[in-house]
């Protein structure tokens, strides 16, 4: 097996693009990522997507976009895996870079989920649940979230003020990212007076409806030298599942895919959490931040708010998570977040993080989570620049 | 790069399946492969699937599908290249098990089309058309066919009832495949009949709306003996893109990824056309069958319509094609016919083809296409049993 390198990345900037389409946005992370990896072809695209086919009433997405950009002729197909569809199409990549398959390979996500002519977009997120089992009785992805946080703290007796130093971090470094949708710090007060919504999730506990895309390029790491002056190996890939439906999980609070995704990646990268410089989670609730901090190994079970309270989650803490403002305040594009995270980690690794910059920072985790917990993949990425 | 070899395969019988959800034909064909393969569990799994988020109300089928055959934890994702998908599933599959990330593999194609609660199938399946450029204007993919028809006739000459013979030929053998939803023949006077769809599409030029599910067990070639009395080797696998809208093809009846996908396939096998025991086409529609026969080398432009009025795609002549039905009497669940041709082909690899068993059959070729064209790939099979 070939090791695999990031060689060039891309993504447009998270927003409500109204004006721009599904294929434009593509388009645009696309092109910055050949650009940056000074290429003018690949032999494959994969496009990660979740909702394309619900809320633009498109699918075939694969050929779609390829022949948008400007490559017609080249292999394409859509990964789907909900909202961890970013990092499958990254995986995708991979395999075909490992294989031999295919040499260089653009891997990207996408996603439009405002101006949707089908679906409402609440609608078609729910999809990412159990259809027959939970959606028909009619929880939405919000209301799952919110009976998981009441869960968690009646289990370890915190309350809800006690989440908000994940929406402080990420928004005081999303502050600093010209990409992200909401470029402003939020307060513990403001956090604390925000609407409920589904209780006790409030609007800030929860990432915004939003539109991006976001795109690598991948090769082998034989010769990544040859075509980036700062190549980003790809140590880790690891993906595992739990079933859709919370109600089938032993422990809905366990996150048992994040923890066996994690372990698979630790392993292959022969490495401690501790080894980490940085993590990017899949902080599309709050609650999800907490509980992949105490699956893959961060926090014993019910301490990862303790964590986030005594400060270890900032850029000067222990493990610094959503380092250019996360899914809560960078924006979670469903089917483009898990490119957006490796994107982000890229720029970490290769110092060019601005404001946001860690000191040092060699080896990063992003870890994109689909559904509530049913999907989980892990990357780790380590500087070769 | 690992060689890769198909030990395991698994069907429903392609059907109105009123009473049988998706997940549950997904877990009929799954085990199935499973089975013939003596195996309990897998690595990964990839599932090929077009309409399940507009057809059922559910995405993350990967999730799904792996939790419901009872593997939650095993790697899982949805692979769409609309009705190519269910290959495409196989190349990610054989791209895991090539690679060396995974060993074994379930590579699966699902679709259900009857019994929806979305979207009606029609209007779903035009997903598979450029939303902006064409289905915004009012085509559906019964027209674009019947215009792809329409053109191919008035360039080259043919009448309608000439293309009879794909029709004939499938329904001959599909009438002994016990999983083949029409078993049963059409004559030349039954076809010209047949009430017009899309002139000059008729009733018998399409394929049928339908459910099913088909599967394949994957693994390295180097031990796949050890597993199976009769793998089958995937010789070659190859995917090329033309534009998914007809208009922006330089030319609408060449099947430019058909040609490419079949040419970069026939060099991955060090083979010439003429080497391959049978072919299993992608006869969606009449015309279809016969640009995929030209656009591969078996005809030359215009003359596929010949061929098929000569007898040379019978199961004794020079190219069988649709061996077992193919889309038309089998019929084309669409997100799973690819795997269904890969399976079987498997069956006429191992000699276990039933009544229309080929003699000798070693080399295969399956070929999926999505769209009208769009995507399109390619794979042969060679038995080493």
């Amino acid at each position: 097996m070939r090791d695999v390198a990031i060689i060039g990345i891309g993504q447009t900037p998270v927003d409500e693009h109204w004006t721009t389409s599904l294929r434009h946005l593509a388009l645009d992370a696309g092109l910055k990522a050949l650009k940056d990896a000074n290429l003018e072809r690949v032999e494959a695209v994969y496009v990660g997507n979740m909702l394309s086919g619900t809320t633009t009433g498109q699918e075939h997405l694969g050929g779609l976009v390829v022949d948008f950009l400007g490559m017609a002729g080249t292999e394409a197909m859509k990964i789907e895996a909900a909202c961890a569809s970013g990092a499958a199409a990254v995986r995708v990549g991979m395999m075909a870079v490992a294989s031999g398959m295919s040499d260089l390979v653009l891997a990207m996500g996408v996603e439009k989920m405002t101006d949707t002519v089908g679906q409402q977009t609440t609608a078609a997120l729910a999809m990412a649940a159990d259809a027959e089992y939970e959606v028909s009785q009619g929880v939405t992805f919000v209301t799952l979230n919110g009976l998981l946080m009441q869960r968690y703290m009646y289990e370890y007796g915190w309350e809800r003020k006690d989440f908000a130093n994940f929406v402080i971090n990420a928004h005081a470094n999303g502050k600093h990212n010209p990409n992200a949708m909401f470029q402003k710090e939020i307060s513990q007060a403001a956090y604390e007076r925000s609407p409920m919504i589904s209780s006790p999730v409030g609007l800030f506990d929860a990432s915004p409806i939003c539109d991006g895309a976001a795109a690598v390029v991948l090769a082998p790491m034989e010769y990544a030298h040859t075509l980036s002056p700062a190549p980003v190996r790809i140590k880790a890939s690891a993906v595992a599942t739990s079933p859709l439906a919370v109600h089938s999980r032993k422990d809905p609070l366990a996150l048992e895919a994040a923890r066996i995704s994690a372990q698979r990646a630790y392993e292959q990268a022969e490495i401690e959490p501790d080894d980490l410089d940085f993590f990017e989670l899949h902080d599309a609730f709050t609650i999800m931040a907490a509980l992949s901090l105490e699956a893959t190994g961060f926090a014993e079970r019910g301490q990862a708010v303790r964590m986030a309270l005594d400060g270890e989650i900032t850029l000067d803490g222990r493990i610094p998570v959503s380092t250019m403002g996360g899914l809560k305040s960078r924006g979670h594009p469903v089917g483009a977040t898990g490119v957006y995270q490796i994107v982000e980690s890229v720029l970490q690794l290769r110092g060019l993080a601005g404001e946001t910059q860690l000191p040092n920072a060699r080896l990063g985790m992003a870890q994109n989570i689909g559904g509530s917990g049913a999907t989980i993949i892990t990357h780790i990425l380590e500087a070769m620049g």
